[in-house]
């Protein structure tokens, strides 16, 4: 198929102004990638689920913003979250235009594969939810859908957190909930948490031929530095999943002029941490590697469990049929295990393909994973 | 008396064109601070020092650019240098005016005090040369007065680099040289040298999520800064002066994002060493104390033994009756020394007031200094 270039204008208009959400999964991955929705701009895509939704019978639909949640009432005992967001990173930038490729079908080594933003981070994930909004008139139980918009910017801005504040009863209620995250066909449990801190260091600024009058606020990182150099990040096995942790200086930064001793250094430090620990443990850890200085905290996010222990997860996991992974980027599972859902990552696509500008993914993974959460749910 | 105003444009047209040299050399030097001289714009001063000069009689005068060489002919065994630079840093802000403030005298405990850009660096130390050179009429040496652009730029700009380049033959014949900078009423011998240089560290950028598959050129400074934290920098006596080295850090710099593994890092490091070592010795100190890394050299300027042992050296500092100090900031001393001639720096107003707003000398300070050295030069 010949590759489609819109300009990004061009393309906010483009595609199905209506969903065929009873369509094949992936023609369906493929319409939705045809219609613009990086962050802040998911309008017209939410506009359109919500359509299609409300078409359904026996969903109680609520709109906030350019999110939507969307539940079942089949008379089950317990309740499922589905969880995926409406918005991409921005379009790759197209070689030789200035167009982009809202959805392109290529063929290789006998797959249809499908290239484009959003293709594995995340609208595959969306049109398996979709998918089973339109095909499930039951299941073993009820399922609320929610839609979020601005995953991919920063925290404070998301449709999610705005849901679970504004409309907490509608969320709070369900047992278990599966993100739909790429991960590649396997389930991925729990995330580790983050955190960045700056470490400043104060000295006193002096003529550098005269050096010995000033202190030094560069050679006081040294110490800082060699506690980092010398940490030897942990790996912590819980609910039986290997999260690996990471303690990363990320940034550096000291100086006035060339002949000044600097009055002033200051590095700014990651800690990627296992769901092992609260926030607060994670903090107090630091603390102690970083014991003598003052840790200006820049952003915290809790880490999740894996929720593998859970017995929805265990049937589901039995569902897949692959080995359960940990997921070491942060993910909105952290949230939902925040208000006390066990939540997992399982989505098609890899992971590592997201916001590249060769995202892709296999028509037949986006298959393959409907037919799977289809099974567990109807099991 | 009142200050002053000027804008900029009003002061470079301020100011005697022509020089009265035969005048007090404190209110000499008022009137070299009524001649804007900023470095790049010394010519309305050379020319009126030119026309000064040119008037007396018996001074060989040659003219480079807006740099000055004017000999005498006394026909004596000896000849000395004296040597200062024309120019200025830029004017100073007054505060509430866009002016500036050409000369200002002031009356502070009983004594008459020059402020002004250029009162301590150096237009004192030009107006005792010229001051000497209207009334020396014979003296115990030959003496090469030397005045020079571009001093307070960068160094391969210097006027007086450039007249020891084009006009080496009138330089070389100099037995000894006094460079008038300030030295507040003592003679200052040689100079520490300096160079500044920058270590680079090399990682492997990844996601700081998987910090395990990167590495971190942040955290390899560590061995750079523990090298630096843990030197101990050493004072040597050089004729008598205790010259105090200096080894630090002014600049240091890493990190691509606040989630990646940063794969560059760097580290500027400036060493001021004694004039006990060649270049090439102290190039050697610092390539030994950094060993295993390379190190990118951005400038290198020699250090300047003190001279103090020479005669002439030793007759002035009797003459001045002050003990010696060493000077700690690199000055024009390193180029005489470069080219054979023992030089020290004598010259009046506090060094330690240079290039600051508030730069001022004092009239009697700079009368001393004219009568120091005319007597030293008589003897």
């Amino acid at each position: 198929m010949s590759l489609k270039e819109y300009t990004a204008e061009q393309f906010k208009k483009f595609g199905p102004a209506e969903l065929d959400i009873h369509q094949d999964v992936a023609q369906l991955t493929a319409d939705l990638l045809d219609i613009y929705s990086v962050s802040g701009e998911e309008k017209r895509l939410a506009d359109a689920v919500e359509n299609a939704l409300t078409n359904l019978e026996n969903l109680e639909i609520t709109r906030d913003g350019d999110s939507i949640i969307a539940r079942t009432d089949f008379g089950k005992d317990k309740r499922v979250v589905l969880a995926g967001h409406l918005d991409t990173v921005p379009l790759p930038a197209v070689e030789g235009s200035e167009g982009t490729v809202p959805s392109v079908w290529k063929e290789e080594a006998g797959e249809r594969v499908l290239f484009g933003r959003g293709a594995t981070d995340m609208k595959g994930g969306v049109a398996v939810q979709l998918a089973l909004a339109a095909h499930l008139t039951d299941s073993a139980y009820d399922i609320t859908y929610v839609f979020y918009d601005h995953e991919e910017v920063s925290s404070e801005l998301s449709g999610l957190g705005r849901l679970m504040r504004n409309h907490a009863e509608k969320l709070t209620d369900a047992d278990f909930a599966v993100l739909l995250e790429p991960t590649d066909g396997t389930i991925e449990g729990g995330c580790n948490g983050t955190m960045r801190f700056w470490i400043h260091t104060q000295g006193l600024r002096a003529h550098s031929g005269r050096a010995w009058k000033g202190k030094n606020a560069i050679h006081q990182l040294a110490d800082i530095l060699t506690r980092l150099s010398n940490y030897e990040p942990q790996t912590y096995d819980v609910e039986g999943l290997a999260f690996r942790e990471g303690l990363s200086a990320v940034e550096i930064s000291g100086g006035v002029a060339g002949n000044v001793i600097p009055d002033e250094a200051s590095v700014h430090i990651n800690y990627r941490f296992a769901p092992n620990k609260t926030l607060d443990e994670a903090i107090a850890h630091v603390e102690e590697v970083f014991a003598g200085y003052e840790l200006d905290f820049v952003d915290q996010s809790s880490a999740a469990r894996p929720g593998l222990d859970a017995p929805m997860s265990r049937s589901l996991i039995e569902s897949v049929g692959q080995e359960p992974k940990p997921k070491y980027g942060w993910t909105d599972v952290a949230r939902f295990s925040e208000i006390g859902i066990s939540a997992v990552n399982f989505g098609p696509g890899d992971a590592l393909l997201a916001h590249s500008d060769n995202e892709h993914v296999k028509a037949s993974d986006i298959q393959r994973t409907y037919e799977q959460l289809k099974n567990w749910l109807t099991a």
